[in-house]
């Protein structure tokens, strides 16, 4: 067993009509509070003016137009506001975006210098600003994490910025927020969920209670996001894959395990920081070509678990072609909830593979701690099956 | 699913040797720290001298000599010694009984009454005094928790404490402080565990994904435990333990689910109230009558599915033979790793049994919530087949 540390110090207030508790979350915070969003979806939902009637006793600002892919540019003008107003604490109301843009807000703020070097070196975060959140999407885990990431048109680049104080204060979840969100959307979040899931689940040396956690965490989603996608407003769909979510990125699924690398992540970062495709679509794509080239002798039996415990295989049959099912049933499925299975379906080339390759040696965990380990040539390769 | 809330701010620090990072965790935390501790074990084992070595820049005190089912005889002196002595925060070095007994201490100095009535009404508690715990036994998970049981030897009462200032700031968590831990010990504290996701899996409603985490848990512990008897140095087998011990009581098991009434506990606490017995070995004994007690038409699915996804047993059989097969495993199990079958073995009888069920439907959760709802004469017949 490898050593670990677990801290999860927000408070995750889950349920139909929580909103409501919003103003009790944050009775003597402070006087002036910063509300963030993204598009007006949470406007036209009314959802914006649940949250402004808890904050009555507030000084309220607000903040609209954080991007999905938030860009750096926009996450400045905010943090320039919440110097100018002297704003206490934020609200996030969204999903992984606008929640993700409010950490890299909420640590700017406070940093004196430009708020991007955060992303080359989170060591730079001092004081935060504390924030809350009222999730939109079952996706990123951001509701439930202490990291963001962050996309620079400029530089093409696309990273993260993490520390110990920027989890939210508390996160409200409430499912039926969830119950406007496209399919598509649906789908990608699913995606990302079980992502995150396979990050943390297919490296070297894992143990029984987290295999068991991950395990549990796939099939949740498997059985419940085609049920939200064909019923949007299944309460019980929207609840289970938002439950889901908050476990992906927050280390509870990798405790004592060996470390993750995060490959698909890795990969996946470059191709949005250069086409702004939707996150997790880009993972369903990348995922199944990594997990075959990911494929060996050595990493077989663990595929294959997650075949018989996952998806119902034969435990009798043979690893390497039960690991083979697990992987094409985890490509059908992608397919069946209606995502891309290439990666020109979503008009991506391979203009900037090498580039690309060379950012994810260049910024990313290193890649030879990877299930299989991975290099340069490893990269190409998926990127180019993915294509 | 069930609305649910999630609050676990107690910082894990997980690894052999990690007790050399109390120093910097508690830096700045005040200047005056109370050492809280059991028997001598802490001291013969040299932790004690460890731990102090690492508050060097802190005037120390110590409080040796909580006993197991910690009473609150003993923690009033302690609570008079932190009120005395001005203390900033407290450092409790042992198992659950020590950290229970250390939460009562934390919640009374700052409680102006008898430090008892917290036990009846925890809405009472205020103001607490930080504290820090390094653990030497898996077992309660009052490491990750905001609970304590506490005994009252004048009025044969067992009953517990909770409020949400009671997590530990951090837990340090070695593996190899329980590596002296007696095979007697080593098996209550793995029946403690397993009753702690009995009680949580259990349930009316469950959900996928804390199935998963409780049948892996379950896995976890029929694994290990057998493992950590015979060889009391094993790490991994040890750090196995330690690591689902946490998660027993911190309420992750039962989020999304219905209820749990927690009767095992309800039943076993009133026991120990009367009789000093070891809290897992009551456990231990309950639990298979509890179980067989429970075993309805309608209950049986659940059963069966603990029978097939922990136990290996067939999927295709008929729930109700698969359920009581799972049933005499789990009793053939706590056997298997020497902890007793009835209650007279332990030197208890039937005396009190009248008493103890009045108690339980007295000061325990409504049990008319329990998996089977549980009546007096319920609670009797358990109590009677357990003799």
């Amino acid at each position: 067993m490898q050593d670990f540390d677990l801290y999860l110090p927000t408070h995750i207030v889950f349920g139909k009509g929580r909103v409501n508790e919003l103003g009790k979350l944050v009775a003597g915070k402070g006087e002036r509070v910063l509300i963030t969003y993204g598009g007006g979806s949470v406007v036209k939902s009314g959802l914006l003016d649940a949250v402004k009637a808890q904050l009555s006793d507030f000084t309220v600002f607000e903040f609209g137009g954080i991007e999905p892919n938030p860009k750096i540019g926009t996450l400045k003008k905010a943090i320039e506001l919440c110097r100018r107003e002297k704003i206490d604490f934020i609200v996030a109301v969204g999903g992984g975006s606008v929640i993700d843009g409010t950490k890299c807000i909420s640590a700017g703020t406070f940093y004196e210098g430009d708020a991007w070097d955060l992303m080359y070196d989170s060591s730079k975060i001092g004081r935060t600003l504390p924030f809350y959140a009222v999730l939109t999407l079952a996706a990123t885990g951001s509701e439930y994490d202490n990291s963001g990431v962050i996309s620079n048109p400029d530089t093409d680049e696309k990273l993260f910025l993490a520390a110990p104080n920027l989890f939210p204060a508390a996160s409200i979840m409430d499912p039926t927020y969830t119950f406007t969100v496209p399919a598509w959307h649906t789908a990608a979040g699913a995606a990302d969920i079980m992502s995150h899931t396979f990050e943390q689940y297919f490296v070297k040396e894992g143990n029984e209670l987290t295999d068991g956690m991950c395990e549990a965490m796939l099939r949740t989603v498997i059985k419940y996001a085609p049920e939200a996608i064909r019923h949007p407003d299944d309460y019980e769909a929207r609840a289970q894959l938002m439950m889901a979510s908050s476990f992906g990125c927050c280390g509870i699924l990798s405790i004592g395990r060996s470390g993750s690398a995060w490959p698909c992540h890795g990969i996946e970062h470059e191709i949005s920081a250069y086409t702004d495709i939707t996150h997790g679509a880009g993972l369903a794509i990348i995922t199944p070509h990594w997990m075959r080239w990911s494929l060996t002798p050595e990493t077989a039996p663990r595929f294959a678990q997650y075949g018989v415990r996952v998806w119902g295989l034969d435990p009798a049959g043979d690893p390497m072609e039960t690991a083979k099912k697990a992987i094409d049933l985890t490509a059908d499925f992608f397919r069946s909830i209606g995502l891309p299975a290439k990666l020109s379906d979503l008009q991506v080339t391979d203009e900037h593979f090498e580039a690309m390759a060379d950012h994810v040696l260049k910024h990313w965990f290193p890649l030879e701690g990877a299930f299989r380990p991975l290099d340069k040539e490893g990269i190409l390769a998926i990127l180019r099956a993915s294509l």
